[in-house]
């Protein structure tokens, strides 16, 4: 069983003893000891017991009999940072009013475009946020505090949480923001501040690891659902006529994978983690389309924007602001490739082509993922409450954990070309 | 641990030893003993190993390397019996597609109209289920079946399956649908058939034991989002509005509890396991309103169909052609006491009451809702091949499992009061 | 040509001569005179010419090159009464902006909830609306000022009007509403004042005289495509499964007319204007009905709310606060009605009831719906700058036109039944 | 009134003197000289006729008491061409069911992929069309036919409806198919033949001469609300955020001007008809950006594909297969130009950029446009079967209409700057 050996420590920092009686009532505290299991498998736990004596688990999230903030002493701030995901606003209006209306919390800051709110340089005023102020901002996309890419330098950033008495830092983005907290929370320690750092993670393509669900996925993969019937219609609307959709996802095929089983009219699902030919081999793309246009005279495809990038003769040197490697555009490659091959092979096919990257990830979250949402920014406060720091609000298990900053950024999760799901996709795009 | 003592035997009945080889390709089987933990917490684990020497836990679900039915001389049927629910139709082209496409199972029947297909009094011709003639239903809600209520004669229907040489019947439907499901693999044993029965659970209400999620439930909660926009929109429309909006949940609260966490314009929720006074005690519910009105001067109301049973002084008997008990109306009944109670305490209020109940259920089910009836259909079919039967396809820790049936209906899934949803529940309604 | 014969005066009233050069830069001002013919068909203009010498028409509406009003001394006000309609905070935002942006209107007051805000017992603030203020709303469902239904003297409404310097009020709402706003003109021509009072029709049943469309109407038409969908899916799951939709229309059936052919999967439409018999005569509802389930075993029926009142015995004689009869609900009679001639005819059927009134009309409105609103509150603002009173904007013949209150208040508009509308509605349900 | 000069010739061609009674029952047929008057305002029709004695006028549609083809033996066949339009298959069902259900035509051809279909050598079988199976095709995009771009040679088309027996074809397309259609109605009066060709005019950038609206295009305006609140919400995001939005219109701008009046969010709206300058002039845009940004921090553009072309150096000689021009991209010139015009500018802005074109065009049509459509089609039918022939069905004046193929496609309708819609625009993008 070498996959448990590589579990790694899962013990989350605390800022100190939580000594002060929680302010809540009516609700059945966490005991301080409650753990998720990492492990689902019964064979796996008796291998790690005989191996190591122990169970590696989370600490489990919830609220605590005793904290470690006296709330009425404690300023909190959130920040939004990179790009936007459903459900950012959700989050803020929760942690707003959990912190206000729960622990009694007199003051919540909403820093503004993300670490660049910290930074007096830009001279962005933080914004007061108040239970009345965020009541209606869940009905809406984006975030209502803006953001920004890229990190600034943690020693002013500290430098303003001190000035501003903020003893509660919550940073929701994904890696690079994570990282950048995480960076916080060091530069807070070395100054001996009792500043907690609470991460959300927020990453569209759910690509965190250790943490099953991350929000604003599930609303993304719903928005994905009308872009793939239209190029369905389109495709079949003409002669040979192709849909190709351009999804996010830069290392991890998530979106497409989960978009295929979303509505499955897609007939190719191309991702990162399972590289494909054009013309030569078994499974070779351009083959098969030639072989399924016969038979349907249409098809659906549907490509991550990380797949594909090994066609490509040279390697894509630009990053964005935040650090990540801007891809070739495969799905422009495809559109024109598909194109020359159909005039080549005397196929008269039309591509209809479909980017519909902004469009998801700016809408409002629904439904369950709006429960995650709430969930999750209470969660949060919790913690952050319990006096936890350098933490992200995990998922595991189908309950709330606590995972050590640098454990979630350790690496990206990807599709497991040998799991359920990715069967679950051939399946569902089987060829005949 | 008391919980622990209660873990049923979840062990599933095989109709014999799987010795074909599997047709699948290209794909990686499950191992005959892969299991999923029932328990979440070291705690938990520990104390059960402690008692019993073992950890108990769900057999996984998954393509095994040997099946027991030779796909060739297989055929297979699917019914849906009961109410609507989204995803019926997904569930329908998952299993056909998987059984004529990856195991190349030649004939696939849909039954009509339920139990009454498989009865041949009715006189309902089957239908011949094809890839094709499923390509595109899984756009649609309800189900191409047909459903009904009720339940026929088990030696009647058994006849009818040997007459009809199926050796894989899929039932999907709710508690009473399971049960009936039950009853037939009982008798096809009594028989000594061979005869798989797989339960695939459907309950809007996602009130199912040992089965942490069911399928169309997240569209369901989805759809009651913009019926408490518009609630919300209603009651700020006018002096003192209350939006009251009445929602399926005969015995269970989940779709009230996560309607609110989902559009958290709701600032009453009330569910059948937290019985609420009206006018009496610290929480009751007219008091409350009063306050929330000169505050806020509108307020939000959820109310689930099976709460409030207590307010009303005869109990009712009546019951539907499932068998379950016909409640009182609470959402009728509160509509007209708050109005009333309006009047006397000379409150100029009004109630705008939506009762969305068929709207929500009869919806095509979307996003990662539709993923997972794709891989549960797929997964029945695995579970089936495998030669299992009289059990159901479950979920538990992220993963598919098999469920016997009679521990699956054994009773019905509560929403906690004690548990971090209703906390948060009650977080998200917080009364300032 | 007795049609003609009826034509009212269409002259409006005028505060007096318009001697102000507008504002306004960059456009192309509308000539005093321009009109918009009331006929459509040559032959009755020409028929009219011959009788009367003249050619009626109305006076069309648009931006005057001398208005009355000097907008540096303007105040204006807004207000919203009776039920919710989807585009009401469109023509907030877009009289605020036009107002104060265009036409340089220093302060523009949003009176709360309808004719109550401007009586001072009630003790409503009003708002102060600005462009930012306005910026979102036309995103949300409802309307931002509230909403009341009944009348308040007028010569209080006037006095407050003078107290607070106001010159224009703009009145949102329906027929009651309209003639509340024509007893404020006419109070304020009493006593001599220089106010404008102009309406802006808000009727979702679309059913007001001399006006082809009103805005909310295409929205709620959307709006019901779903629930149709959502009754068909219903009907076709379950043998003999009728889906029965009761929708807005006290008067007229244009709601349940255009719905039927928004999404033809309606069988049966049922309207006030053509009365329907349950048993007996040719096309007795269900005699047809139990033919069609014979052939379909399904069907969907879409009912008024002021369809079939002959079949009661009793005359309804209760109103609402807006004066208007309350009807004897239809739809729960049909749903019990048809059941027990189901049980009585040994037909076991189901009917699935729906009723979505509130859910259609409190949405937001959008697309053309919303350019409708838009462009409705710009014109309401030109014919209140050029001094107009007493006077409502319609819609003919593509454009805006201005059309005296009494006229419009004359008497409801009804769908015609040897109209091309009902024959489309009686071709889409067409029986076989 | 030079414009009144202008109206050419409505009078419709009919292959002959309609002397069959019509099948049609309970209906009130439309008189045979029932027209709809060209002109508005009483000013143009008393100068036309004092020049000309006479009122210009549309023949208004509807059903005629006698008609031309005998039912029993008349053959339709119905073909799509062109590019997709939401409400293709509402027509598509409309057709066929008023032909089969109620003139009880025999038998409706669905001719396969446009133009296409009617040349042998393409060798695609056309479809039967029956109530049946076009029962629930309204509810989807796209278009059951399939549909092609290009025209093929009418001599081997006429050859083929010849043999086909076909004497009613139904060409549903925009201007190319339209002209196509009119060299088929020639080439079948050439050869003496009694076939009406009826054209249902195709444009979702509602462009066509003499008829105020096409179907689709309500649909389109409708789809875009959401892409310019995403648009939005990216632009609010981050600090001098641009949503910039590129829509269909290649030569008129009514989608970018009826997109913006139906989501206010958008600050500028550029179309052809009215040419901006980037840098220089009182108008231009980058300087206006930069007055914004410093007001607002954000911004939001729509514009369409032929607006600015000026900009480019050289004009694009490519055209489609359907002999449109090809435009060079303006959208994204705009996203290069204004991003490096950040740059040199020093305003840290980011352009995130949106080009929804095939989604908005493969909706299925909703509410009042799927409403149009069946009408639309309902009249084409009575149009078909009176004998008409070379003339598309328009509307006017809120009704249909028959005008003559060569009037509709003599020119495109473009947005009138000096008219009330483009002034509504600028009133609503108001800068300040």
């Amino acid at each position: 069983m070498e996959i448990m050996m590589q579990i790694p420590d899962l013990t989350v920092k605390h800022l100190g003893a939580p000594t002060i009686p929680s302010p809540l009532t009516g609700v059945k505290f966490i005991p301080e000891n409650a753990t998720v299991i990492y492990a689902k498998d019964v064979n796996e736990v008796e291998e790690e017991l005989k191996n190591t004596g122990k169970i590696s688990a989370f600490e489990a999230a919830g609220p605590r009999e005793k904290i470690y903030h006296d709330p009425s002493w404690t300023h909190a701030a959130i920040l939004t940072a990179g790009g936007l995901c459903p459900g950012l606003n959700d989050v803020i209006k929760g942690l707003t009013r959990t912190l206000m209306l729960r622990y009694n919390v007199p003051i919540v800051f909403g820093i503004r475009y993300g670490y660049q709110g910290l930074n007096p340089a830009f001279g962005y005023e933080p914004m007061l946020l108040t239970p009345d102020s965020v009541d209606s901002i869940h009905e809406d996309g984006g975030t209502v505090l803006g953001s920004s890419r890229g990190r600034q330098d943690e020693t002013i950033m500290v430098e303003t949480l001190k000035r501003m008495n903020i003893k509660l830092l919550f940073c929701i983005g994904g890696d690079g923001t994570l990282r950048c907290a995480h960076d916080i929370a060091l530069e807070v320690e070395r100054r001996g501040l009792n500043i907690s750092v609470i991460g959300i993670p927020k990453t569209i393509d759910n690509d965190i690891n250790y943490i099953d669900k991350t929000f604003g996925f599930e609303t993304a993969v719903y928005a994905t659902g009308p872009v793939i019937s239209a190029a369905h219609n389109e495709a079949k609307g003409a002669p040979n006529g192709i849909g190709l959709i351009h999804v996010m996802g830069r290392d991890s095929g998530f979106i497409a994978a989960y978009a295929t089983l979303a509505n499955t009219h897609v007939n190719y699902c191309l991702i990162p983690e399972d590289p494909f030919s054009l013309y030569d081999g078994e499974h070779a793309l351009l083959p098969s389309l030639e072989r399924r246009l016969k038979l349907r005279k249409h098809a659906v495809i549907i490509v991550s924007e990380g797949a594909g990038q090994h066609l490509f003769k040279e390697d894509s040197e630009k990053r964005d602001k935040s650090g990540n490697k801007l891809h070739h555009n495969i799905g422009e490659f495809l559109r024109d490739t598909i194109t020359s091959w159909g005039k080549e092979s005397n196929i008269d096919l039309t591509v209809k082509y479909f980017d519909p990257s902004y469009l998801i990830r700016s809408l409002p979250s629904n439904g369950t993922d709006s429960v995650f949402c709430e969930m999750l920014a209470q969660h949060a406060v919790h913690c952050a409450m319990a006096g936890c720091t350098d933490v992200v609000i995990g998922h595991w298990n189908d309950r709330f954990t606590y995972v050590p900053i640098p454990v979630a950024t350790s690496s990206r999760k990807k599709v497991d070309i040998e799991s359920g799901l990715w069967d679950s996709v051939k399946s569902a795009t089987w060829k005949y």
